[in-house]
Formats: structure tokens, sequence, C-alpha cells
């Protein structure tokens, strides 16, 4: 259940008011997601959805919403957040910081193939390059600092098995780290739920709610450990060399970037897996029942480790 | 025919490299439009148009695209500018100022019914409300001066008649002008093969080349005199009416609007009366074939004045 805050119709339109979208024509909750209160909206001027943020607070907002707002000018199929009046994206709405933004086409795959797994490497591809004129910066909050803490948190809840392992790869990328790589706008959650494909074709990128400003190669990994990985988590090769291909045709990699994809792989699982330890063990009372499963990411990192940098290479 | 000058496959491909927009999947000529050179582009991020303009300047060109980004940006189905690498939505095609824009759907129509007079009366409110917090302006190039100027040079032109009615009504304007009305961005061309209906919805406004800022009621009676006219030029009530009941809806005429409607509804068919006298008698070389009958606006002209002030009011 994921309508954390009620907006009713006459509500919405009251609200609406301060937009130039025309009148209200529907108005349904969406029962997936766990952050925010999401609706979808069709008015007279086409569909959107509508957002409130139950956690992010008005402060932190405007570099998500400038950031898509930034990728759609550019071609890139992100929703575009509304202006308002006031020629603002933020608005609040019953109480909460509240946005309403395009909606896009298509729906999100389970079993993507090598074509499809193409698709979405040369769209990161994209996506990182058209964020090199983005003019904000947002730290990682997911980052080496996080891990540390996440990990002392979880030590009394897990098996010693497990700790040794969390331990050994924190100090594993506290000494090789990703800061020296090409650096840019990263999606950092670009699993398979958050891209709609119409067909063959991408329609839409969404959620950036975690997105930041982190090494590129990194962003690679996350997607290529969602899209790219077998059911017992390793690599599948026809689907790795895609979505590397694909992306390298949009932007070369550089020899330093060649060189730490092995790491920049086990980084990607580890951040996944220490998160959804986090959420299995330690979960905020909204996120009850939608925790995924943390051994998948244990095991896609175990393959990473054990292929000792004989990664699918860039 | 529209494409003064060519694009081949490989030049666009070329040039989109400073674009985030993917590979080159089709390239087709507009054949359609008198002032500049249109391809429909299908990139695998999606559908847009590439215009190429061959007469205005790349001085003049930042007030359009910026408007449409604008009103993009509020949710009006206006095309969106694309940015390229570089943040700008301005770029140079074989030697030509050139722009890319995201392709809007839908078809436009010739008999329009009054339920769809209503939704572009709507839509024109709502593009006047969200043009509103536009911070840039353009004066009107079609405005007194020009009524004036090309009174003069049609002269030689046309029958002893229009000559009288032309002299009469431009004196009329001149001591009834629309300067105290409300003002702001007008689309000012907003004709029925510039509004493209996908159903019973706007999927699009297009053409924003002759936008400029201007009383916002004299843009009322411009679509109005389109839209709502029946074959004769007379105003056809019931399309008027609903046109401007769904216009006052989401924007409320000011009394002085009122006032001045029937003087408004003159104004803007006496413009269109000029400029395709103008067109007819001293056409530019590119326009030869395209142009327009002066009659039909001679004839709404006729009308509005025959009707003395009492017009279908607002």
């Amino acid at each position: 259940m994921s309508v954390f805050t009620r907006v009713t119709e006459a509500e919405l339109s009251a609200w609406l008011a301060d937009y130039s979208l025309g009148h209200l024509v529907a108005l349904q909750g969406i029962e997936s997601g766990i952050e925010n209160t999401n609706y979808f909206v069709t008015t007279t001027n086409g569909r959107f959805v509508l957002t409130l943020f139950e956690k992010l607070s008005a402060a932190e907002l405007p570099y998500y919403l400038d950031l898509m707002a930034h990728l759609a000018r550019h071609g890139i199929p992100s929703p575009a957040p509304v202006a308002n009046r006031h020629n603002r994206f933020l608005g609040e709405l019953n109480g909460k910081p509240a946005c309403i933004v395009s909606r896009l086409a298509g729906a999100s795959l389970t079993r993507p193939d090598a074509a499809e797994c193409a698709a979405v490497g040369a769209m990161l591809a994209q996506m990182h390059l058209a964020g090199q004129s983005f003019p904000q910066a947002m730290r990682n909050a997911r980052g080496p600092e996080w891990r540390r803490m996440a990990c002392g948190k979880l030590k009394p809840f897990i098996s010693a098995e497990d700790c040794a392992l969390l331990e050994t790869e924190i100090a594993f990328h506290e000494a090789h780290t990703l800061a020296h790589l090409p650096q840019g706008v990263v999606h950092a959650d670009l699993f398979r739920d958050n891209v709609l494909f119409e067909g063959s074709r991408i329609g839409g990128l969404i959620d950036f709610y975690f997105a930041c400003n982190d090494a590129l190669l990194y962003d690679v990994a996350i997607t290529v450990n969602d899209w790219c990985v077998d059911a017992d988590g390793a690599l599948d090769a026809m689907r790795t060399r895609a979505f590397l291909a694909a992306y390298a045709e949009a932007r070369s990699f550089a020899e330093v970037e060649r060189q730490m994809w092995p790491v920049a792989l086990r980084a990607a699982a580890l951040r996944f897996w220490i998160s959804r330890m986090y959420d299995l063990h330690l979960p905020r009372e909204s996120e009850m029942g939608n925790t995924h499963d943390p051994e998948q990411f244990k095991r896609i990192l175990q393959h990473h480790i054990a292929a000792d940098g004989a990664a699918i290479g860039i």
C-alpha cells in the first residue's frame, strides 16, 4: 500500500487551478512504490503523475525536479515536471511537498533480451552525456560513509559469515575507490522496474529520487547487475556484452574505467546487498512487506568476487 | 514545395552527435508550410521535428524557442525544443539556424464542431495564463505600423472599393486600439491547421513563429475568426458561444474586453485580409502557389462591420 496521503478529486481540482493543465478528468492511486504517494492524473491536457513526497523535504527536491526537467529538455524520456502559474515545479498539497510530472508511455520488462539490454545501455550513456551540462550537484547518500554506518547497525542481525564478507568488502572498496573515474549525474537505481518499454523502444526512465553525482561507471555497474544477470546472480555474457557495446558506442569508456570495471561491479552489488539487508532487518514502518531479498545481491557480489577481475570486460 | 534546404541522413546523423537523442531511424521532408524547411525525424529516443529557419535569424529565434519550452514546461501541448550538449536549443545545420523539437500527436480538423471549438477555447485560455509568467517580450510585427505600410504597397493592385474599405477600417482601428486591454503572449495564428486533435483531445498547438505580445482578446478574435465562422464568413452562433464560454471558464473576460470584442473581431479579420492580399499581389518567390484566398477574410470583416457591434458577445 503506497498511497500514504489521500487526495480527493475536489482537492486536486482546487490545486490544479494554479496550473495550466485544464480540467481534471481522472484520478487513480498507484499502489507500487514505497517512498512517496503517487497518483495517475488525467486532465484535458493529457496524462500526468502526481507525487506527494513523504520523506524528501522541499529543500532537497529541486535537485531531482530540475534534473528531470533538464534531461527531458535534452530529449531523454524522463518525466517532465510541470510548472505552476508561479513558474515553479514544487507545490504543496495536503501538507506535503508535491509535484505533477508528465506520464511516460510503456511498461517495464521482467525478462529482457540482449537487444533490450542494448537499448538500456545506449539510453544510459545518453543520459550520462545529457547530465554533463546539468549545473547542480548532489552527493551520493548511499556512498562510503553510509556503507560503514549501515554495516555497524546490521552487525547484530546478520551471521558471522555475512559480517566477515561485509567487513572485508567494505575495506576492499575503501582501498579501491572509484573517485578518480569520470564523474557525472547518475540515476543510481535504473533497475528493470524503472525503465518503461514501448515495444522495442524505451518510452521512459523513471524514479530519479536516488540520482546523484558519482562515477558514471558505477551507474553502468548498478544497471548491468540488474539487467544482465541470470537467476543465480552471474553475469549473462550475451546480455552484458550487448549492454556494454551499446553504451560504449554512445560514450566511450576511458582506459581507467576499463581497469576498474570489476571493482565497480562489486561496489554496485555491495550497495544493494547492504540496503536490502537494512530494509529487511531495520525496516521503516512504511516499508513493511515491500522488502526485496538481499540474497540475490549477495550472490551477485560473490560471483563478482569469484571472477577476481575476470569480469566480462568493457 | 517547402523543403528549401536539403538535409541528408549522413548530415543529420553527424549533427545529432551533439544531442542526446540516440540514433537516427528515419528522416522525411514535410511538404506543407511556406516559411521554413521541416523534416520529421525519428531517433531511438522518439519522434521529433527538425526545422531549418529560412527567414528568421538566429537573433530572433530565442524568443520563439524559449516560449515553446516555457509553454511545454507548463503542460501546454506545444512542441518542446530539445537542447544540445551545450544546453542550447538553437544550432546550425547546412548554413541555416536549426532546431529539433518534440513531435506532437494528432491531426488538424477541417470542420470542427462546437465541442472541438470549446476545447480550443479552453486551451487558448490555458496558453494565455501560462504565458503570463514568460519573461521575454516580442512586439507584434503585424501591428498598426505594418497595416499602414502594407496598405500603401497594396494600393496599386486592388480595386478602388477595396482600397476605400481598407483605408476606412485602418482609420477605425487607429481610433479604437486594443492597447488598453489585458496583454500577454499571443499565438496570433491559431488556425485549424495549427491545432492537432487526438480524438476529442488537443494533442498539440504548433507553429509559434507569429507569437508575440499583444492584447489577449485579439488572439481570441483571430482564433474565433477561423474556428467559428461558416462558409460565407459569418460567425456560427453555436460554435462561437461554445468557444467563448470554454475560454471564459479558464480565464474570465474583463469588462473592457467585453466592450471591445466587436472591435477585436474586426481587427483580427483585417490583419488576415491584408496579409492575404499582400501574399497574393506581392508574393515572395518561395510562397508562389501557397497563397490563401483574401476574399474569405474580406467577407468575415464585412460581416463584423455589418453587425455594428452586435457580435455574438463574450
